[in-house]
């Protein structure tokens, strides 16, 4: 197995349905045919507190609850995956792949509920002590195309997926004032390709970050 | 029934067993009696959100919970309460009487905690929206007594009540450095004395407060 340095942190953001799940694992199966030592994880991911957090902000039960009390709670599931298992895992040196992290919270609370992206990601700061990834991939597809697909899906909507196709326009658009702010950790991978090219983009991003290097 | 201009905000603070809710009731009492509005609270009273988000914090299952996301989740309490009990009785320039708020945070996980006291305020700013009280009684007794008196308590103790006397102390510690940097807005009243003369401290300080304006 090829040993780094240290550990590199990779985040994936997107509107929900934009595919950026399947390029998690696009990317991790490639790392892994190289010779890297890889963790997939997502939010609240493999802390059973974080998990609790996180079953109080999705519960359909909770419906108005206030955007800086959704924010917190968010930053609060996002401290506990940190430190059981973001953490040791770059301790170990490993590449992590996070399905998720701060730009989710800029995009969402700090653009789409209006708190305003700084106040944000201020806060997260407190969170993260000043953990930031290294790389983030955004894959961007047209917000309408993702809320169909999430639409489509079988199974119950949570209390996020209620929302409507107007707050995932303001997420998407979040999301691009996140891209201006940080420009250099943030690259864009076009999501409205065929899956398997905009899955291939992410790989080769990923791919010349970490040989790159 | 006397009007104000606004409502006022007071908040009622100090180690477990001071008598802290012993002098809410007193000073409840009395600004009744002299004709006003009053609406007695503690964290997270009356909203549904902030009791689930409380009994997460204080759930014997979840020791060793990292102190950031402990503080995030009182953060998190703090706000639901504010948006669905303080503000409302504010806005109905009524009297709150509040018992913990804040400097809770700054002396159990700023100081205690060692976060840093600044991190801690800076973050609750963000779920505050900067909503401080307009007093604040510190209700000053020697920790080691206040410890005593909730361990001789029947009930069973809760996660933060399982710390030792160090940590405890450490609060009280906190609590002064509080008392430094908020001079203007946090009272002393001595907690050493008995009980009734305690409780008398507070009621004329918060009466002074009230009635000087």
């Amino acid at each position: 197995m090829k040993t780094l340095d240290k550990g590199i942190f990779i985040t994936f953001e997107g509107n929900d349905g934009c595919g950026k799940s399947t390029a998690v694992r696009g990317v991790y199966d490639e790392l892994v045919k190289r010779g890297y030592d890889v963790v997939v994880t997502r939010e609240p991911g493999g802390s059973k507190i974080a998990e609790k957090i996180r079953s109080l902000i999705l519960d359909n039960d909770n419906m108005g609850m206030d955007s800086r009390t959704e924010s917190l709670l968010y930053a609060a599931s996002r401290r506990e995956h940190i430190v059981k298992v973001i953490k040791p895992a770059l301790e170990k040196k490993q590449i992590v792949l996070c399905d998720r992290y701060i730009d989710s919270s800029l995009a969402y609370q700090g653009y789409a509920r209006g708190i305003g992206i700084d106040e944000v990601y201020e806060m997260n700061m407190f969170a993260t002590e000043g953990l930031l990834p290294n790389l983030t991939v955004f894959v961007v597809a047209d917000p309408e195309v993702g809320f169909q697909r999430i639409r489509k899906n079988a199974r119950e909507l949570d209390r996020l997926e209620h929302e409507d196709i107007k707050f995932h326009k303001d997420v998407y658009l979040g999301y691009m004032k996140a891209c201006e702010k940080y420009p250099d950790r943030i690259k864009k991978v076009n999501g409205e390709q065929t899956l398997e090219e905009a899955v291939n983009e992410a790989i080769s991003v990923v791919v010349n970050f970490v040989e790159g290097k």
